[in-house]
């Protein structure tokens, strides 16, 4: 085999033309990534193997050297890493909502990243922006009557997508304000969020000149409209969180909706996922259709390939008036084909990522029926936990009926056992999350995220998004935090 | 072989314990890559077959069906996007400064994929997070002196990149800014840049607030400072292009950094590349060093794959303290490990892509060494490009000397030679070049990209970023544009 001689990335396409080395490179590597995705899917291998980061310095060689390394080592790199990341694939990885390994998406970044493009242009991604409209389309069809006719991109991540929104809306009320700025707008701007939104809402109020002060945490609360219209501000933008990122909460959105109406603010709604089941849709939906943007990472709920978030608009045009630069040197109008397919002028970005292929082709591999399905499992799986942990009721302290597959939960040991549920208590049990949750990594056999929230200290808040999850992966969690902090 | 029965997707993991499907099926994916990885790089294959949208729809199928397809109609619908996509790693594709088909780079993509994890955590990301750790700190020795302890992060694309660059310069400037919005500032902000710059960072006075009539498109003049400042205005930040988007000049940075001292403004440089070639670094980055933030697209002149962005600030702590929104939901600080290494809160994005995985494997391919040497070799090329014009002085008009891989130019059909050169000759020739591009595209056999800029109608800019291209490409492109537009 060549391999004894040490190839280099000379030795592979385009600086020489015999094609060996390239396949037999790509081919041990597919190996490699062959046997990671077996082991993902492995209950017997462990979701992680935890060190910390100066351990993991120590174990790893990260140096990026004088003189390439040979392509052997490059192979020993992939594995090396493989071995020391987190399967976020693993059936009993429940840390986030974006999670899951969906072999069909990851496919389709395969290909992806062997396409290699830019978003911008036609005619450079052709098949892959025709894929866009048509996704985006079908995407806008299910949010509800009357945006069929409007307009979506593609955007790097949830918090991008909420920033095109509050851009949009900006631009919509004052045409003016991108080219004179903030200061020739008659009065503060100021929006409304609910304040268990996303941090990148709050982020957008600091990022486009509001301040943060001017984001009030309410989402629908007519007095505090009326309130700073009283002081000559003026209320431009709600937005709406379907699916709160702790707690899986829904704001009501029809409520809200009636609110932007009278008084004229721009309606957005960002969606974590479930907008395809017809089982869970409403009431939790109740007057979508109604928002003039809305949100949705099929990153999520969907289990598409990180990142692929989307986000769409009733009304066409607002993206390009909003956004463009007239940037003649990049987005020439005077082509050979109709440049109405062309994206590049109606984001802020220049380079897009192409997020759509993978989230096209496993859309083709599961159509709507599969998706709806998917969600529903999901969701029945959610409500499994919640029994489970009614009938654990000693060990177990459920903290809300969840609306979504957020399940919000305290573990009780043995000695916080059959005593009353006091704030105090509360305290107690906040306490030992971090504790658990690093017994958990150290052990690596499960991975469930904490946090606090306004109203609680610590408590985990258990995810189901993976399709690799089942009754019994659930009933292992609640054994396996049980076997954990039983001793504390 | 099973594939008879036309498997779905619930015939692969996680919805099935054998491996035989999946494995077969990511194969045979693995197959119709390799086939367009050698179809890439064969010079007798086509750049691509192009296709007006409308034909394109016809023939492709890509309705989002109700019902999911076998995996076979899936591997038939990656042969087919791929038969029908640009090949912009092709020898004959000089359209992008984005461009070419580095595998080393493509493999590391393959396994980001697989691994499918967000940024935002050790926790979740733990080995890629120390790559970025290890590689940024690198790019910033490359930098300068002063650099080393500053602090940077890879961002989707340049343009954001550009935006956090001037999120962190207001931010330093303004530190209540956040909170009390651009309302609190006694005086309206103004920018500067040159005229030549990305279009990003125009854009960035409109997102952010200032009104792009604050974004004054002369970076260096003194004047136009002292007459902002006159009417009561703030300077704050300067841009520094270093590599214009279409003709691949300089500004002067040495010499904006003067300016900048003077009257503390920010200063910004835009970087395409070439700052690892010691032969070329110098006189073009003089004063680098003396920046503020410096954004470096290793997706341009590096060869990495799309997208890979990084935004270099000189003094650490200002990313984590303009952007975080203390979403303690996120990023709790009572971790098991040292939460330093979470970058969550430093970034306006939440879910970051890890596009540092294919950027670090590439460069343990490489070494130091190897990317000079491809850097040195790009500007060979270009400069073998700009000799064989002159040589034809007859039939190519060089528009200016190149200081980068940006080589423009105007072709000239028989009966334009031999008179004069006019401004009515250039608008002229400047006609030809959607035609001629035109007909290339239809032909198939090559990529260059036109436009106009300020100065001048359209033009043609060719790009040679691609380790694929060879003095013969370079023939090929003299020969084919003379061939495609001798006749006009």
């Amino acid at each position: 085999m060549r391999w004894e001689i040490y190839p280099l990335d000379k030795d592979l396409f385009p600086y020489v033309e015999n094609d060996a080395v390239t396949k037999e490179f790509l081919q041990k590597l597919f190996e490699i990534l062959f046997i990671f995705i077996k082991e993902t899917n492995d209950r017997d291998m462990k979701v992680l193997n935890f060190k910390h980061p100066e351990e993991m310095f120590k174990n790893l060689d990260l140096e990026i050297p004088n003189n390439g390394k040979s392509l052997q080592t490059l192979l020993d790199d992939c594995h090396t890493t493989l071995k020391n990341q987190v399967r976020t694939g693993h059936p009993r990885f429940f840390n986030q909502l974006s999670c899951g390994l969906d072999l069909v998406s990851m496919a389709g970044e395969w290909l992806t990243a062997t396409a290699n493009t830019n978003m911008f242009t036609y005619e450079i991604a052709p098949v892959f922006i025709l894929m866009e409209t048509v996704v985006m389309r079908k995407m806008r069809e299910i949010i509800g009557p009357g945006w069929e006719n409007g307009d979506s991109i593609l955007a790097p991540g949830g918090s991008i997508s909420n920033l095109y929104a509050f851009l949009a809306a900006r631009h919509k009320m004052f045409p003016y304000y991108k080219e004179k700025g903030l200061s020739a707008i008659p009065g503060q701007l100021v929006m409304y969020t609910s304040n268990q939104c996303h941090y990148s809402i709050k982020s957008c109020a600091s990022v486009c000149g509001l301040g943060t002060d001017h984001c009030v945490e309410v989402p629908s609360d007519e007095r505090l409209i009326i309130e700073r219209k009283a002081q000559g501000h003026i209320p431009f933008f709600v937005n709406a969180t379907a699916g709160t990122t702790v707690l899986g909460a829904f704001d009501p959105i029809d409520e809200i909706a009636d609110v932007c109406q009278k008084y004229g603010c721009w309606l957005h709604v960002d969606v974590s996922g479930l907008l395809l089941s017809r089982k869970y849709r409403y009431p939790r939906f109740q007057g979508v259709e109604r928002a003039d943007s809305l949100t949705w990472n099929p990153h999520k709920l969907m289990g598409t390939l990180l990142q692929c978030s989307t986000i769409h608009f009733k009304e066409d045009g607002l993206l390009m008036s909003c956004n463009n630069m007239n940037a003649a040197y990049l987005f020439m109008q005077d082509k050979l084909y109709d440049v109405k397919y062309d994206t590049g002028d109606k984001v802020i970005q220049c380079g897009r990522h192409n997020d759509i292929f993978k989230l096209w082709l496993q859309w083709r591999a599961k159509g709507d029926e599969g998706f709806e399905k998917h969600m529903d499992r999901l969701m029945e799986l959610s409500e499994y936990m919640v029994k489970k942990i009614k009938e654990m009721s000693d060990k177990y302290y459920l903290i809300l009926e969840p609306e979504m597959v957020n399940v919000s939960f305290w573990y009780i040991p043995p000695r916080l056992r059959n005593t009353p549920h006091t704030p105090e208590k509360e305290k107690l049990l906040g306490d030992l999350c971090p504790i658990i949750k690093g017994r958990m990594m150290q052990a690596g056999t499960l991975m469930v995220g904490y946090q606090p929230d306004d109203r609680r200290p610590n408590f985990f808040r258990n995810i189901i998004s993976s399709a690799a999850v089942t009754e019994k992966d659930v009933d292992f969690l609640l054994q396996e935090i049980d076997r954990l902090g039983r001793d504390l």
